[in-house]
């Protein structure tokens, strides 16, 4: 594994003053998690926030201290000569409330009663997660970020910088994402989120007092979302109908598809590659990620939808932004597809807003914006080279 | 409710001769629940059979005689003066081997051990249903069906019939299906087997012991199965991000979306009417279908590929067929989209075999082949007028 940004350590920042959320309830003290790349200039100017969707952190780029097999979720995207170039800006990765890389969520020791905050845990939005990044920014003594930028779930934590804390980002960089969620999308996570709600290990959320996991639930969930994270054309190039064979799935090398076609199996057994992709998928994830969390970062991207309180109109949410903004959207996206980006897009011109807007003809899905594609990366590059300038760094 | 056929009562047919299937296994002595309607010429010409999908049965026009509300699945398209007209056509359901609603399947009781099958009843295949109800013709006399007709895995055995015996099918009527399952299909079907297999109540398949259902993975199961039957468009005009309200969702009302608004409640609870829908479906398709049965039917239609022999030459698959064809898609599909069903319209135009192709453009996905379109069913009532002429009924 390598990465040009070389070994990083993360910092935890503990915020003392309670955090008073949307649903209308005060946090106490709170921990987040935080990843720097870069130097900070003197006059504070060079500094981008970058927001992670659903199962990232604040391990942005770099290679992990304590696991150099952890490489930064965007390293492709974040480092020295990168598109995100950090021998010019300072970069921050900070790992949400709620969620299971270290800061405060679901599994942190709620310090009113001593026992994990479980179900207890509130239902933060996109916009509790934006009040505590401006927080962090302050703790950085950073008025004002050149960017804020996220692909899908980050790109909503991007475009509520814009609306919320227009004095303080230069640039809105909003990537593979949408104004809000349509039906289907809220359908898909409503499944998820059955399958670890019913799951007898979940408990009502209070599954670490058991000792267990809610291990079947996740799995089911993750898997649901990795269809809708790639394209029905990049599966079928990836995997077709090919078959796994068992003597390959027994030393857990990648089957060969079809070149020793020995019939179907007639089982419920892994028959297909497809299916070998999606529990491996699905296997690793409840491995590692928190089922309460996963709970709250569905339903944070369910409630996005900064024009609900202004009659749904997005151009009026936007009014008062002064952010410029690049839009990117992915043409084979069918979770967060480019019609939906050009919403956002039209919004922004109706209030005759600067936006760049590009749709990358890219095959892979919605999993495009992580994946290294030269027309995507230089068009983030060239933006960042025009933030450079206007910052002059 | 209403039909204009009136109150129908299946009968059940024992086949004593054992069933040879795909897997290589033989199926001793078995039932099939068996629905006609209209009546038999003479000369034993005017019959067609109607397959059946996923969760429907040989119930397909009609008042179910023990219960008036169970009208058939495909009521509006069979019966007096209906497109496909009993007045002229007889027509035959028949409930598939594997299926749970009379014919002999995993619930049945397994006459070698007197205990039911469960996960020892064999993974049957397309093919295996075309055999099995090939020999339903047989007890009724019927050498040659006028036409053979289904929609989605109906549509794969109607044109199975075409493969497996052309001298036996006149005419073809395959709707919404496809020649094959691509990886996503196969992968949205793994998820829900996932869901079924790994519920703590399914216990191998042999639930049936411990006296309980998977209800829990049967849930998720048809929740994730009822997104792909629906357009996004049609989600987002039947619920779009409307909020479904506590006091309606008391009395099981449905509620009115925005018009009260009182903005989230802040829960992993139904808070879309979207969310309200799903487990609505879920919670009443897992009291009354068959874990198991979910397993088999979802495995025939991820192993059904009758190019797969052939070097997946659909053409060559298909270069024993004498039968024509009409293949119907609907252009909001995206389980089956059109693509997939010119796919076989290109194949049998390269056999130089007699084709008819219509796309629909309606808005509900692929639900829309049970659904009243009037351009949909004009299409098939003029289909069926030319086959009642060639037949002389």
């Amino acid at each position: 594994m390598e990465s040009s940004i070389g070994i990083v350590t993360p910092q935890r920042i503990h915020f003392a003053e309670p955090l008073a959320l949307q649903n209308g309830s005060m946090l106490a003290g709170y921990d987040l998690m935080v990843e720097t790349y870069g130097e900070l200039n003197a006059d504070r100017s060079n500094a981008v926030l970058v927001c992670h969707a659903l199962n990232a952190s604040h391990h942005v780029a770099g290679i992990a201290a304590d696991n150099p097999k952890d490489i930064g979720w965007w390293d492709n995207m974040v480092g020295p000569g990168k598109p995100l170039d950090t021998n010019r800006f300072f970069v921050i990765g900070v790992n949400n409330l709620g969620s299971c890389f270290g800061s405060t969520g679901p599994m942190s020791l709620d310090p009113a009663t001593g026992t994990p905050y479980g179900a207890r845990f509130p239902v933060v939005t996109v916009e509790d997660w934006v009040n505590a990044q401006a927080r962090v920014a302050d703790a950085f003594g950073i008025h004002k970020f050149a960017a804020v930028m996220g692909g899908s779930l980050g790109g909503m934590q991007a475009l509520a910088w814009s609306i919320m804390y227009p004095e303080r980002i230069g640039h809105c960089l909003v990537i593979a994402s949408t104004p809000k969620l349509s039906a289907q999308n809220i359908a898909f996570n409503e499944v998820a989120r059955s399958a670890i709600l019913s799951d007898p290990d979940f408990y009502g959320g209070n599954y670490y007092a058991h000792g267990v996991v809610p291990r079947r639930g996740l799995r089911v969930a993750r898997m649901i979302g990795h269809i809708t994270y790639l394209s029905d054309e990049d599966m079928a190039t990836k995997f077709g109908r090919a078959l796994r064979r068992a003597e390959v799935m027994a030393d857990g090398v990648k089957g060969d598809g079809n070149a020793q076609d020995e019939g179907y199996r007639f089982s419920f057994d892994v028959e297909f590659e497809v299916e070998s992709y999606l529990r491996y998928q699905g296997d690793k994830f409840a491995e590692y990620f928190d089922a309460n969390t996963y709970l709250l970062i569905t339903r944070a991207l369910d409630y996005f939808d900064p024009a609900r309180t202004v009659g749904g109109d997005l151009a009026k949410a936007l009014s008062h932004t002064t952010a410029k903004y690049l839009i990117v959207s992915f043409a084979t996206d069918w979770r967060f597809a480019p019609a939906r980006s050009r919403e956002i897009v039209k919004a922004l011109l109706d209030m005759r807003r600067s936006v760049s807007y590009a749709e990358i003809d890219a095959p892979h899905g919605h999993d495009a914006f992580l994946l290294t594609d030269a027309r995507y990366h230089n068009l983030v590059r060239a933006y960042y080279e025009r933030i450079a300038q206007e910052v002059g760094v």
